[in-house]
């Protein structure tokens, strides 16, 4: 039930992979046989991912994880000989919020616009922030806390009237949201592997042809000379299957999940002490979050670990935190409420048995740990 | 014959990693036992680490390559506000001398230092070199091309002298030369997986504490802060493993391969038009380097491929590149002759035979490949 913290890596997936952990593991930039049959692998996999995006395999960057990518974007992006600006939303991934921290050393300026009670984006306010230095709009698919789905189209319009670059960190959106890159049109756009059925330790990053940026990690040749280090060849594999089978069952998959999730909130909103998060449309297929009024959510996640359950307090990058969640706190809810919630993220995988027995269990904890 | 490049993974390895590649999957950050199995792993793995190298754990950081430690190093020990100096040499790997000119953009100067004909440093300049803002000195352990081991301890006393950070890049070092921490005082080490029989996609980059260095990824709280990204596990276990038997083993797998490697190249020089480039002493085990008179490199390397040798022409990281080789030209090789190299770097699992096999073909090549 922590799917959107991190998915077991599919049979299919690591079946692909094994051989390029074995017999096949030449140097791709050799250009002997054993680098060459690497060196296929690769651009392989590259045609695969650009085919389901609809992009060019010529714009498909693979990374080490969603984060670099979001690294690469908002570190790179800048001339360090301007002062840029960035707008971005309080509701981001570290890895953006903290990226943007970085860069205010050099002198840059970023604006985090607010979001509505469900975590949508406030559009208006995104319009009155570009200001003439504004170099790009960082927005996220779809939120890993509460799992809003942003208005990815209406603020790609917006920027591109204004020709600023925009930027969409899709780590949740993969495999949860249906899309290609010839119906939304952004500059450049996060993935990561083991969100979906991959290992971790690989990301992509799209980067549209003709965006200016310079490398992040500098080096060899290769990724075209845009991103060095010996690739990584096996879990390129692993992401280019896992993004295979997420396009090839994707209708299904977010059916099944939707309702399903559907079918847990409802049930869980019959808990005394339960309150909502997050949007009722335009939410991921798996995401549930929920406030337990008066309930430590950390005891909450212990208890259920006790019957096998895996569910996590706040986003996984966070967990250890005490702080109250950031996301929340942007939603309009108190301090307090921001520090007792709990997210269920469910995919494709699993059944109606395990949200019952699940709900069972955190119906049980809520009187047991009341006040606790 | 190409160990330099890419090694595969050892079976003590991938069998170490498989667990965490299928049912040990949680997330490191998760609070649940599934999460908590994966933070262990993590921690003993460092622990594993840091015992052989005779540091802190809290001194080693796990990036995803050896290229990614250098860029961190090199881009993010600078306080962007001044402008900085630091100190490399002409024959370090791209990882440091692209991202030695990516901090050039933001007003730091950068000095290479010249090596001799066998590919040392030049100390006197390297001394004579040093500016009041020189803020780091960053030498390779050894060389990928020539196999050249740097005096990294006089270096560090240069360097802790003048009160200067020194880093050193030890891809090529690790489990090829007998160090630990404890002897040599280095404040940064960049270390990869790949070269050591671990995978692809991991690398190290060990900080002594008090170093004061920005993060280079920045998002989650992962590394305490200081590389952002959900945990590679399978690969932090496996580069631990690949350290612990490279240790154990390190004495005993030296002999061999530095014996295998004098043998081999004491046939190859009875070849004619055969120049042998780098140290007699003080050269990495598996290293041989050689120009072929008169005859093109990448001839030589599809040749050897059809009998299924692999070797390189000149480094894996510029072997698809018609440059000539920057190591050569810095210990003085015409640039001809620097485009004619052939790298063999052979470890423990080469035989005797294997390498009989190899000069056979190359002595072959040479008189049918001569002036084409």
């Amino acid at each position: 039930m922590d799917n959107a913290a991190t998915t077991k890596i599919t049979e299919n997936v690591l079946k692909a992979m094994l051989p390029y952990l074995r017999e096949n593991y030449g140097n791709a930039s050799a250009i002997y046989s054993l680098g060459q049959k690497s060196r296929a692998a690769i651009e392989n996999s590259r045609i695969k991912i650009a085919e389901n995006l609809k992009v060019k395999p010529s714009e498909i960057y693979f990374t080490s994880s969603g984060s670099e990518s979001d690294n690469w974007v908002i570190k790179e992006i800048l001339n360090p000989r301007e002062k840029n600006h960035i707008i971005s939303s309080k509701i981001e991934h570290p890895a953006i919020l903290n990226s943007l921290k970085s860069v205010e050393r050099f002198g840059n300026e970023t604006s985090l616009i607010s979001v509505d009670e469900e975590g949508f984006v406030n559009l208006d306010e995104l319009s009155e922030k570009i200001k003439d230095n504004t170099k790009l709009i960082s927005i996220m698919f779809a939120n890993n806390e509460i799992g809003t789905i942003e208005p990815i189209s209406e603020i790609s319009k917006i920027a591109r009237e204004k020709n600023i670059l925009f930027h969409t960190d899709a780590v949740q959106a993969m495999g949860n949201v249906k899309f290609n890159l010839k119906d939304i049109d952004v500059d450049m756009l996060s993935i990561s592997g083991h969100k979906l059925g991959a290992p971790k330790g690989i990301g992509i990053l799209y980067i549209k042809e003709g965006v200016e940026i310079s490398p992040f990690i500098n080096g060899g040749e290769q990724e075209r000379g845009m991103r060095a280090s010996t690739e990584n060849i096996a879990s390129i594999v692993g992401i280019a299957k896992a993004i295979e089978d997420a396009y090839a069952n994707m209708d299904e998959n977010i059916n099944y999940t939707s309702d399903l999730r559907d079918y847990t909130i409802e049930k869980l909103l019959n808990i005394d002490g339960i309150i909502f998060n997050g949007p009722i449309d335009n939410r991921l297929p798996g995401n549930i979050n929920i406030t337990l009024k008066d309930t430590k959510p950390q005891t909450m996640v212990q208890y259920l670990d006790m019957y096998d359950i895996c569910v996590s307090s706040g986003s996984a990058c966070a967990a250890g935190s005490i702080n109250p969640s950031h996301v929340l706190r942007a939603i309009g809810r108190s301090e307090e409420d921001s520090l007792s919630t709990l997210r269920l993220s469910i995919n494709h995988n699993n059944t109606k048995e395990e949200c019952d027995y699940v709900v069972e269990k955190i119906s049980k904890g809520m009187k047991k740990f009341k006040n606790r």
